[in-house]
């Protein structure tokens, strides 16, 4: 393996006549990782981030780090199991989010959000500068990896709803598809959270087998075509304030990085972060004035429901909080985060915008 | 000039021990660049953002490509002069604020933001994936120059004001310190915009020369001590819904740049870029809490004073557009822009922001 990878290659990054004549022991080292992405490639926001920094890392050490990306399905299966390959040793390197392994430990939540949690910028504020990097990489670290932030879709929408929602009667029974803490949530409200892969949500939507879905945002769920079959398109997605994706990388494989391919990838994994929030915020509003042209009526959850679903997610997180440490030991900072980071945003940001938005819609 | 900038650095990039040993044909080069930034060290958080910059630069190639940063005055004046400084080719790139040269042309107040124009999140989707950066570059092009987004300090707060301003009458006459083109708005409704160098603001506030002054937001306001003299803090700062900061670079010393250079120069731009913002949104939120400690009244301009400020605004941009074809070019596709992209966050993004807003304080 170790072969394999730090396999010399003579002459890197000199000029191509000079190199010709470079001796041996000039010679750079290549090294040569495999990156998992948790994605599919028409998910291209997403999947994009990561060939981006494959690219960007190749670009700026001359060739001589080069990281191949496959997508979900061509090495592991997908989501879920893109971190596991990076734990198992699989791969050096994932691109992910990290609450597809609640189920692992809730604590996996936080790197991406939880239900009421920080929006795209808050959680940049708090992994980059609020102490979130190390209480993250401290939860990882039982697992061998470590995270480096790699893109946010913004806050999401609440999905496509056959049937209007508006008390709490809506919610009882109401066959859901939608994983993870969110799915807790609503549970809590009796809603019955679906489990259902990725080609079978659509005639499951169609057939009324199931009453909602919930995916990402205008931009993606056009592409599934979920408008056709539900015309209800509700927000916000109270679950996804802001969810954030990570590159994990293998820390036994991070060691072995000499410091400027350990720079490379860092700085190269916050031009995937800053970049794919871009690319979301610029292909968003195109694709919500298609799907507005297609029929689709916009939802919002009232306010009243909305109190209910916060209520919810309070009591999973005090249950959550009462058995599980590694939960506790993150939850509270990140929520009082939270708290200091809303009272702020509530004045010129929310102000400003709302402004914006009336005089501009 | 070239001599001195180019001189090659023998074994850079090798382990010590071989590159001792290592002939001098397999030299990389080693590249020297200044850079003047537009502010004084104490603005920490954008200047950093040029130290930054310049650390991960020398980090990713090894010490081959280096940035010296200077801050304002050490080489030139300050704010306006550090670009200037770049197309005269003093040196070769500077961290600055493009609008801090709207006294050249009214069209260098897109890059940075102009009154009631594009939020933080917004200016990175337009710069980066909806055609901002050709345009703005195709303008600097006149100049001999280009530009890399390299931070933002988000909406910022409207500033310190010794009494209240509630209708028309209040801003007749008022004396605020205020620059560029939303000290235009504000004469248009009948402020006398004041220009005051840095360490003459406060003396001027404290003996009533001038009424009000507004600077960035509460980390920065709170070291210039306002809130002694001025207990009004007015929001939002309409005239920056988020104000983006640049590295501008000398088109003939970026032609010179080996490609791998050119990368990390991009990519260290970006990671700049988002760690600017964060580090706002990090301090940002403390500053206020102290401040609100110190007994500041926080003020919101009303609803029907801003929409005189938004139709002041209109009317300084179809004057400009009237009379400087730059201006209008630019001007069209950027509101319209921003027209698209409110209809989507005045959705999920807002809606979530304010219920998080309102639960939280």
């Amino acid at each position: 393996m170790e072969r394999r990878k730090f396999l010399g290659k003579t002459g890197a990054g000199l000029v191509a006549g000079v190199a010709a004549a470079a001796p041996a022991v000039a010679a750079a080292p290549t090294v040569k990782w495999r990156m998992t992405s948790g994605f599919p490639r028409n998910l291209d926001t997403i999947f994009g981030a990561a060939e981006r920094l494959s690219k960007r890392v190749a670009a700026m050490t001359d060739g001589r780090f080069q990281i191949q990306v496959f997508a979900a399905g061509e090495l592991v299966p997908g989501a879920g199991a893109a971190l596991d390959s990076v734990v198992s040793g699989t791969v050096e390197c994932c691109h992910t989010a990290s609450y597809y392994s609640v189920g692992k430990n809730a604590a996996f939540g936080f790197g991406t959000v939880i239900p009421f949690g920080l929006t795209s910028r808050q959680q940049n504020a708090w992994v980059y500068e609020g102490g979130g990097q190390q209480l993250l990489d401290g939860f990882y670290s039982g697992y061998g990896v470590r995270s480096f932030l790699g893109g946010n879709t913004g806050t999401q929408m609440g999905g496509w709803f056959r049937k209007l929602v508006n008390t709490e009667a809506d919610v009882k029974g109401l066959k859901f598809r939608i994983a993870g803490l969110g799915g807790q949530v609503w549970a809590k409200l009796g809603a019955v959270p679906q489990q259902i892969a990725g080609g079978d949500i659509y005639p499951a939507l169609e057939k009324g087998t199931i009453d909602a879905v919930e995916w990402v945002g205008p931009y993606d769920d056009e592409k599934l075509g979920f408008y056709k079959v539900a015309k209800n398109y509700y927000y916000p997605g109270w679950w996804e304030p802001g969810a954030a994706l990570h590159f994990f990388v293998s820390n036994k494989e991070w060691a072995k990085l000499p410091a400027d391919f350990k720079a490379a990838f860092q700085v190269a994994a916050a031009e995937a972060n800053v970049g794919m929030q871009a690319a979301y915020d610029d292909k968003n509003p195109k694709a919500l004035a298609r799907l507005l042209g297609h029929g689709v009526k916009l939802q919002r959850f009232n306010d009243a429901l909305m109190d209910k679903f916060y209520k919810a997610a309070m009591e999973v997180y005090a249950e959550e909080s009462a058995k599980n440490p590694a939960f506790k030991k993150i939850y509270g900072p990140y929520m009082a985060y939270g708290r200091v980071e809303n009272a702020w945003f509530s004045l010129a940001e929310a102000s400003m915008s709302q402004f914006l938005e009336r005089r501009h819609t």
